[in-house]
This record gives C-alpha cells, sequence and structure tokens, in this order.
C-alpha cells in the first residue's frame, strides 16, 4: 500500500467537545453538540453554528472558527446541492477538495453514519486505528496540574468520609449519622457535594461495603456496615478544564478482624510494589505482574467461583486525563511506559464473605521514576 | 433495493451505557467501560467482561448476559483466529454467523473502526439513519416519572437561586453574599450541589448575567451584578435513572428597567403561546412558528450584529430523556409531534447591552395537547 503523504491527509473530527476528549484536546473548549473540527497540517478548523460562534471564536484554540451557515451555503453551490442536502459527510468533501487533501482520515470513535456517506460519495477516508492526536497521552506540566487539581477534589471527598465516620455511631448493625442510618447514597452526596466546592463535577462515586463493594463498579446503595470494608473511589471531572482526579481508598469503621487486616496490608504492599517499578521504559505488563506477584506471594488467589470472580481481577491502572480511561494501560500485555504518560496504579482484591480492598494513586511517568500526582493519607481504620 | 427482511438482522451496538443512551435505553444498567451489546427479534445479549458480568447478570434488563472471556474464545475457534486477533468486529462476524443473522444494523454514531473491520471481513454492515430504538422518543409514564424527578431537582436548584439572591446586598455594581463577592460560579456550586442533594447530577449548569447571558451555551463567570438579568438554565441527570430534567428561568436582582420588563415579558407571553400550540399531530416547525409570531408582532428582530447574533437566535426546544438533546427537535421544518415525546419548550432573546432572557419547560405530548413535566414559578424579580 502506498504510504499517504502527510500533505495530502485531511484529518476530521466530528463530535461534541464535552463527549470527545479529542476534540476538547484540539479545542479546548466545551461545546454541548457535536460540530466539525479539521486539521490540516498545523492549521485547524472549527466550524460551529451561529449559537456558538462567538463565544468559540473568542476562547477556542483553532486557527480558525468559521461559521456553519456560511460553509454550509458555500458547500452547497460548489457542490451543487441544495442547502438541506448538506451534512457533516458533505461538508467534509467540500473541504477535502477546497483545501486540497483527498486523504480524509477520521478517529476510531468516528459516526459510521458519516463514514458509510464518505465511502459513498467516493471519498477516500480511513480510520486511524490508534489514537488521533499521540500527543495527548504524554502530559504537559498545565495537563498534570490540572490533573492534580483533580485529584485535590477527590482527597477533599476521602476528607468528608473520614469526618462522617468518624462523627458516625455504630448502633448494632448500622451506622448512625446526624440521626440518620448511614447510606451509601448519603455519604455519595457529601463526597459528591464537596467536589463540587474544589470546582469538579464527580459521577458515578463509588461507596460500597461489605460483599458489594466486591463487584468493583458497583456504586453502592443502602446501609454502610460497621466493622466491614468500604470502597470509595471518587474520579471527578475539573469544571473549568475537564481533566479528571482518580483515586481510591478503602476505609473500615469500627474494628478490623485479622483477615481484613491482612487483606489491607496486601493491597497497600502490592501497590508500593507496582508504584515502585514504574518507569519510563517499563512496560506496564512488568507493573502489573509486581502487583500481582506481591498478591500471590502472599496467597491470595484469583479464580472463578460460581458467577463470581474473587482475588485480583482488574488490571493495576489505567491511562488518565481528559477522560478517565484512557491509553496506555497497565495490565497484561501492555506496553513500555513512556515519560509523561499519567496513570493510576491501583491493586484491589475482592472476596465476597471477606470484602474488598483498593487503593489507587495517580502517576506521571518520568526518565527516572515517576511523580505523584495524588496525595492522600492512607490511614483507614476510623474508630 | 432488496428490501430486507426483519428476520435477518442482528441489530449491534457497541459502546459504554455512561456514554450511549441506546445502550442504556436497552441494557438498564451503567457499565463504564464499551461493550457489545446485540439484538436479534426480541432477544437482547449483552457480552460484558468479568469485572462486570455478575453486576449486569443480576440488575440489567438483557434476556442473555454473556461473559466477555468465554465469548472470545468460542468465537477464536469458530472462526479459526488467535485469540488476541477477536476484538469487537470478529465477535459480531461470531454472531451473525451463530444467530443465522446476516445483516447486521448499528447505529448512526456506532465506531467507524469497526464499522471498517466489519466491511473488510466480508460482513454486511449498514447504518440505521435514524432513531435506533424509536420507542424511546415515546416515554412511558415511568420515563415521564423520572424526567420530572430531574425537573424537581432542577426546581431545588431554582430555590436556591431566589435564596441567595433574596439575601444577597447590592453593594455598588456587586452583590454581596456571606461576606464574599457573589459570582457566577459560586451561585453554580450551590445549585449544583443542591441537585445532587436531590439525587441528580448537573454538569455545566449555566448561570450567566448581563452580556455573558447573550451567549447561549456561555456557562457564566465572575461577579453577578445587580439590575442586570440572569440566565440560570439547570439540566441535571438523575443518577439512578439516567433521565434528564431540563428548566430555564432568569432572575434579576434589584430593579428591572422598562426594556428589562418588556424582554421578559415577550420571552413568556412567547413561551405560552408555544406552549399551547403543543399537540400530537402539529408540527415542531408550527410551535416554533408561534414563539417567532410573539417576538415579530413585538418588533424583536433576529439578525446579525457583528459577531454577534441577536433576538431568537436558537430553537423553540428539542426533545429530552436519557440525553439532555435527542429527537424531536422543535424549530424551522421540524415533523409532526407524537403523543408520548417529551419536549422542552424554551424561547429566548439575546440582545447584547440589554441582556438576555430564556424560559423553558418540559411537556410530554398527548393527543389533546400537553402534560406539563416541570414546575417553578416565574417570579424573577428579587428585590
Amino acid at each position: 500500500m502506498k504510504r499517504k503523504s502527510s500533505r495530502s491527509v485531511l484529518r476530521v473530527l466530528y463530535a461534541s467537545s464535552e463527549e470527545s476528549a479529542d476534540v476538547l484536546y484540539l479545542s479546548g473548549v466545551f461545546v454541548p453538540d457535536a460540530f466539525l473540527s479539521l486539521v490540516a497540517g498545523r492549521q485547524s478548523i472549527g466550524v460551529v453554528n451561529r449559537l456558538e460562534y462567538a463565544r468559540v471564536k473568542l476562547t477556542s484554540q483553532f486557527n480558525q472558527v468559521l461559521l456553519l451557515e456560511t460553509v454550509v451555503e458555500e458547500a452547497a453551490s460548489a457542490l451543487q446541492l441544495e442547502r438541506s442536502a448538506v451534512g457533516p459527510a458533505e461538508l467534509i468533501r467540500y473541504f477535502s477538495i477546497k483545501l486540497g487533501r483527498p486523504d480524509v482520515l477520521v478517529p476510531s470513535n468516528f459516526p459510521a453514519v458519516y463514514y458509510a456517506a464518505l465511502q459513498l460519495a467516493g471519498v477516500g477516508v480511513s480510520v486511524e486505528p490508534g489514537a488521533f492526536f499521540p500527543s495527548r497521552e504524554l502530559k504537559t506540566d498545565a495537563e498534570a496540574k490540572a490533573i492534580r487539581t483533580g485529584n485535590a477534589a477527590s482527597a477533599a471527598g476521602f476528607r468528608v468520609v473520614e469526618r462522617v465516620l468518624s462523627e458516625a455511631q455504630i448502633v448494632g448493625k448500622r451506622l448512625k449519622y446526624q440521626g440518620s442510618v448511614l447510606t451509601s447514597e448519603m455519604l455519595r452526596c457529601l463526597i459528591d457535594q464537596e467536589c463540587l466546592a474544589k470546582g469538579a463535577v464527580a459521577s458515578h462515586t463509588i461507596v460500597a461495603g461489605g460483599d458489594q463493594a466486591c463487584d468493583p463498579h458497583e456504586a453502592g446503595s443502602g446501609p454502610l456496615k460497621p466493622n466491614s470494608l468500604i470502597i470509595v473511589d471518587i474520579f471527578p471531572r475539573v469544571q473549568k478544564t475537564g481533566y479528571h482526579g482518580d483515586m481510591t481508598r478503602t476505609f473500615l469503621k469500627g474494628k478490623p478482624s485479622e483477615s481484613q487486616r491482612a487483606l489491607v496490608a496486601a493491597v497497600r504492599a502490592s501497590q508500593k510494589a507496582a508504584l515502585k517499578t514504574v518507569k519510563a521504559g517499563v512496560s506496564g505488563a512488568k507493573v502489573h505482574q509486581a502487583a500481582s506477584d506481591v498478591f500471590a506471594s502472599k496467597g491470595y488467589v484469583t479464580e472463578k467461583r460460581g458467577d463470581c470472580f474473587v482475588g485480583f481481577i482488574h488490571s493495576t491502572g489505567h491511562g488518565l486525563g481528559l477522560e478517565v480511561h484512557e491509553s496506555p494501560r497497565v495490565s497484561p500485555g501492555a506496553n513500555r511506559l513512556k515519560a509523561g504518560q499519567v496513570i493510576t496504579i491501583e491493586p484491589g482484591l475482592y472476596y465476597p464473605g471477606l470484602g474488598a480492598c483498593r487503593i489507587e494513586d495517580v502517576l506521571r511517568v518520568t526518565k527516572d521514576g515517576s511523580e505523584k500526582l495524588s496525595s492522600y493519607p492512607y490511614r483507614w481504620e476510623i474508630d
């Protein structure tokens, strides 16, 4: 296959910047509805409707902002179509001709409906299977700072958890807080409200106790119990920048059993081992192996029991940035880490009956190791 | 073109149910990462990884939940591929063969990368250009109730606005609240915290005063001013169900001018005219016209001034449900409304210098008219 010259390529996105991290990365502005973004060499163009035009022109990072209504007229005239027949695919065809870039490249999540329309119209369109903006994976200092801000909101959430659990009274198999039975929902609400006070929107915050926590994506519901491990996972999005924090701590109100203590100690040891392994050039697979090895050495098995998977049942981590889960992976088979990547390190153990523990922090990979972008103590026993 | 028998069609989605309203509608469960959903006739199948398996099996609406790891093995064996070569496209090909449904239909926002892979593999794939689940547009009583719950959170937000503006003191060109200069950010935070207390996550809540409000999607920042119109638009998502509320009110702290009064009165009159027009069989275009006519009759012009568009510069409304903006449209050229559709009615006027006003409520279309799903007074002058 002939390698396409980058001079002939028109890179095209069609999405809202609230939904597409790539579009937000390119534009630097929140636009709630899908719109067309184009990259031709070093030139970036946003095409927005009259509702967005003035704001996007003033505040975006685009080199050029065009008014959709005007562009539709130009395209209709150039392609000899009715104005009502000009949709995103026709606009892309128009720009491809106008800018002399016949090869259209779209991201993997580009809408199939316009991809198919471009094919039908005879436009040479292909999909970038990997990262559309590879630089998005390597965080600048400003991006690292934005992620720190997200983690500061997560940390503020943990302070709320500690305060509430400290104030709560154990009454039989329940916790009482300010006269009410303390539930996952109540605690989540207080955490999320605190994140807002720190300028970040948290959603799907996990506050899951006991066996509920053994399902790593179960958000948690109903009364929280004393003497039971409670996983709290807070991954808020900073409203101004769109970057996320992502931290997890595990708490217990009351008195832990020996096996609960051992479980938490194992997870913390596993996390420390993984954190120490992180360094540019080391593979994500090796970091995952370091976390797994600690569990294996302590006799914590990972296996299927009935419909449930128990043990260390997920990856050690994932990339973090404008998306909560983004490239790179930190899991079996994962590639070598690069300086600038921001990843979570979050080993966990899950055993219905005993409970579950996960501890999560965030690192920026450096040449010599890593820089921690999250900060909160690991105290977990609350009297 | 030969019309495909529905018996031969396999409908396929690949998305997270947090991002895709169609997947949430089908599955009824929040899953944070993209996964495969299949619909074969009346049978719906979810294919999820071991992290999600137990939870999705227990709580989803799928007829069948399959474990990704098992299905990958089966597909690898059936297609004679390495397990590592089995991605979403290969799984879809496998199910298409296994279920005897050669025609694969995907939604318009299906990821282009898998669409292209299916084409390459010779699978007969096509895109549904319209609604993937047409029934999603027609809301059941349970869905209408969920939207009411969202609007109750919006209303709780307006109560906060009224309380804060009432308590605020006018000090020169600023408002002082509890010792601080009152800003858009502060008021937004208090609103969003109140929404959380009502079980809903608000994001990008608009609290925009003065000329900022003349940009309908400007969220608002900095000090709020006395004697100036403040648009507050709250569209929170109910955490349990994923349905949204969406309401707007415009407020003014201090004393309005005659032209501000006239502007607000015109918008309210326009909204009333539009609300009255809504009925099954009446077109969304006609509803929009009813709103526009009121503005025209009162001499409010819509035009371009420099880079700005002024007047009534957006549609009268949009569908509301699992997405903030969904089908149907209520705008020029829009189709006839159907009983069960839920739409917003939100005319507005925007004139830099004078300010802006928008008032938004939510209706369910009925055979004879409409049922209001939002409730909050229209008091706007706050002493």
